[in-house]
């Protein structure tokens, strides 16, 4: 691996006005690095729903202007403060979504820290980040692929396996094939369990049963897919949702879930009100748990899991840096698959 | 105490046609004892919202008629089958809200097992109970203290010990005076932790404050009460809310709880579906979590904290077993503070 | 399935004093079932360390003489009492370890219903066991299979995943090749942990490898066996031992855990009293965690995944009613890999 | 409060060589502050049963000379570096026993930041901590209050609170009035709960019934205590056992426990082997937790149900800077009730 050095001005993207088309390429200076930081070239970025809603500005809160935008990425360590004790130049490295929150609950510090979302954003050619707010990338994995966790791989190991404590011989139920519900099917899979995923692709459904998913629900031609979901399940119900549907999805999901069952509330998909009977939570005895990313602790077990299973994340396609307009458009068309990677240098 | 003797008929409450003033006395003829079964000569029903909505017709799923109402009932064992070995003749003990959930996570079995909803009920001078749903009653409790407890005293425990964990330093957030909160708060109470507790009525709050609460709010004075409650908190909000009111009050609730804060969803004072905003949920990492009463463990659990306490559960006021449809009407009217309680015999 | 029918007269084994060879065939009457109850007609039983040391008179507390021992097995059930309603003629059923054990925390009442141990014991032609003491059979398993599951697959499942809460990712250390051992690594690997096992047979450390164990370690030729387990680990040690050893073994198990980890005690063995440092245990963090077998709430559980899983048991050995002396010797001589099963009858 | 100014040299006590008479007072030369520190005046420091170990030489792993010992200790922000957000100058602080341990499990790190060892350590005029080690003070507590919290205190909350999970109505057993089962016994107190407690000294059993504990044992005039426990707790066991004894309590506690109880051993009162029967544990279902202190995130909701319920901790004596050997004396002679406290500066 070639060493980086310094730059002492850098490439990156800003946003002046809302609108993907207002993103622009921008020189920056490097600055000093304090003793605990750690200065990052950036090789890769994935996008997150998250970064497509800031840039449009239906993010809640809305973003003050202008800001550099994304939360994901990998790179290597070009160079370390006095402190840092655990990288050094040269590693392979990717960057916790909240920097702040080591492990724990959350809390407010945490939540203020959010990579993308006013400070530091990671579409730039390289980032300062504190040594806390960093982890290694598995050997297995390519830069491309590494920059595909933090946000996604992370919200769906913390809703399956950190809160849901998941077991084998337990059914997951999963919605669409966003990053975040492939990454869940990927750890459940990994878990030993029983997957139902929905689609409203049969394209897309054929391809998730060849990553080994038996029992499949196209919500378009079955759109009172929650009864489906119960005949899978003799009746039963699923254990877990992961839910990334937030309105219109939420009710179906309550009603497909078991006694004592779990729905991780994930989505950001849509911003609105929903209407929400509690009855069925009261009577079902369901946790509703908010799934905000996770803690770095949470990020290094699951890298664990990766590693030990050499777990490749599903990518959906790959745009030079230059071509980051198009990347979020193409995001925004709901036409992917996994993830989508943004190659910010070699 | 007098030994009660077996009646070979006795009187029982029973619906005909939806509506409070359909409830009528009907004689009903002794059966016989199973070898695992109990014969309970009541003494005390007490009412839960639950009941008047069923006697409404308003209840969902709406129930068979005729049947015979309460879920919650003390007395003393008559009789004992012959594979019964912890209680005998003389025994003071209270019935389980679900007779066949002892232990563990709600099943299905259990659910159809509860008191006053088409099987059993406890509006009646006598019952026969398997020996697996009944406990002991705490020495220092009356027979009318002790049939306030099966529904919402192990409604709240679950709400705020079992499922909750909470911890002393931590703050409660309770709403209305009804059964369920008021025992919530005397819970907390015991638990060492803060309360700001949440009533319409001014002279309401005053007793919430006889009681050691020390923060209230009058959400008609003050309905934006969630603004109340952060500036109470210190920004911070509640670690736990025991939801009770439903449409309406969740919203509210949501904006009152901390970071990985708990909102226990018990409230079905409205069965009617509520706007809710998954947002917060996520953003917060909050856990709302179903609560459907407890099994008879967290009841025996319970009695073993307000044993230790000396606890004396809140009662409004009782009704001599004749007058049951005025004890119902009472609880319409919302007027109560605590428990009402019926008096069914000596 | 042939349907089983009620004999009047059946034969079991029973002990009148001590020892291996002291165990009889005997001719007992049937007798009436309760309401509750359910006949099986027992077609094979598994043994356990437990039912050895029960023979021999090692146990703690010794046996009350005379007694049928043995707690695992499965069977079709003859006969249900009138109240029963989960099960029919010629269903296929197991018993659980503990029938009164069906959910939640241990309690006293659980832990005397034990079979084998004085009250009703399997190795016999037929039983009388309460329907809450019962579970279906997978579909995919034979009798024989069936019958190993009851203590030494539910105790394996309660150490992992029920008490253990293990993740894909984590490590997991066993010790031999009896039951429990085989079934923990089979379980370790439907959950997708990595493994370490040690055996003091290279024969059988190459069987474990066949079964997907990676990395093995013969504690004869290796006695420092810790050592190694930290050098497999980077040095970080194991998440979870499963110490089925006793006294000898616990301090190595020690020190071969991770900070935090999980040491699920398990074995009698040896009843002998051990040495123990509690330094270990305090300054790593370790939970050293006592399973007494599981509930029948966990024995579904795991049925669950052992179905989902067309997870199969590993069966040492087969012999026939008349030669369980001999089942008993081969226990005795620790040659065995997985379970040892009696066929009872056809 | 007079507000702290840096001194450029300031005074700390040193061990050149193993035993208590070897400590001495020192001039040490301030050092600069990086941007994440805080400079910290002391004000006091506690002693603990590690910090005697060390200081004579008994701490496994031995110390390497010279050292500063002591790891509790408060006092008020002087200076603090120019990252640093919680802390200003004024702010009256406590060190966090490992000022590495945030939040989450323990991790290595974690263990190597535990002050006092090696490292910094608290009895000395003046520190330099950073941020994200320093907890501020509750506003009722004096710095000789505030400076017994970070060990004795986080250690007993942990057992109980965060690990033990205590609730009301369950029982706590506390062996002997060091600091850590002082502290124990005023959170079961706070949560609700029912204590036993024993100690050797009649006179210190009447100061505990004091403290409002109803139930004590006297281990010197009744040596098979864990037989009096039982027949307190109506032959059921304690919940909770905080076990600071070591060698030779353990046995007793194990006996002591309840089923399915949760034993949290903490004690390095002694060093050496223990003998222990694990048939205890296993047929007990008891959880024996190791408790090593606690993280910060610990010690800040700890100090809010201090904060909540004004909690004072009880000091035993407080002794001068200059007499820190006295100090030191004191507790070896285990003359103690509660903490020992070094007054380091007004």
């Amino acid at each position: 691996m070639a060493t980086a050095t310094t730059q002492a001005t850098f490439r990156c993207y800003e946003l002046g006005e809302f609108g993907i088309d207002s993103l622009a390429i921008k020189d920056r200076q490097a600055t000093n690095l304090k003793p605990s930081e750690v200065l990052v070239k950036v090789h890769a970025v994935s996008l997150n729903f998250r970064d497509l809603m800031m840039v449009m500005g239906r993010y809640n809160p809305k973003m003050k202007l202008p800001f550099t935008p994304c939360s994901d990425g990998s790179g290597t360590v070009v160079e370390v403060g006095s402190d840092v004790k655990k990288f050094k130049a040269g590693d392979r490295v990717m960057a916790a979504f909240m920097p702040d929150w080591t492990a724990g609950k959350l809390h407010e510090d945490a939540g203020r820290s959010a990579l993308g979302g006013g400070g530091t954003g990671m579409l730039a050619e390289q980032v300062i980040l504190p040594e806390h707010g960093l982890v290694h990338i598995p050997n297995h994995l390519s830069f491309e692929e590494a920059a595909t966790l933090p946000c996604a791989a992370v919200t769906a190991w913390n809703a399956l396996i950190e809160s849901g404590n998941l077991r084998p011989g337990e059914t997951v139920l999963t919605l669409g094939t966003g990053g975040v519900s492939i990454f869940a099917i990927q750890f459940a899979l990994m878990n030993g369990c029983d997957i139902i995923a929905t689609s409203g692709s049969d394209a897309k459904l054929a391809r998730l049963k060849e990553m080994g998913v038996t029992k499949t629900i196209n919500y378009k031609t079955t759109p009172d897919w929650s009864k489906e979901v119960l005949k899978l399940t003799g009746n039963r119900g699923v254990d877990h949702v992961v839910e990334v549907g937030g309105a219109g999805t939420l009710d179906h999901s309550l009603k497909s879930t078991a006694l004592a069952g779990h729905v991780a509330v994930i989505g950001v998909l849509s911003g609105v009100q929903t209407d929400l009977n509690p009855r069925l939570i009261l009577m079902k005895n369901i946790r509703v748990q908010g799934i905000f990313v996770g803690s770095r602790q949470m990020f290094e077990n699951m890298n664990r899991a990766i590693e030990q299973h050499k777990l490749k994340p599903v990518i959906d396609k790959v745009f030079p840096f230059e071509q980051a307009i198009d990347a979020l458009k193409w995001m925004e068309s709901g036409s992917h698959f996994g993830k989508i990677v943004i190659n910010v240098s070699k």
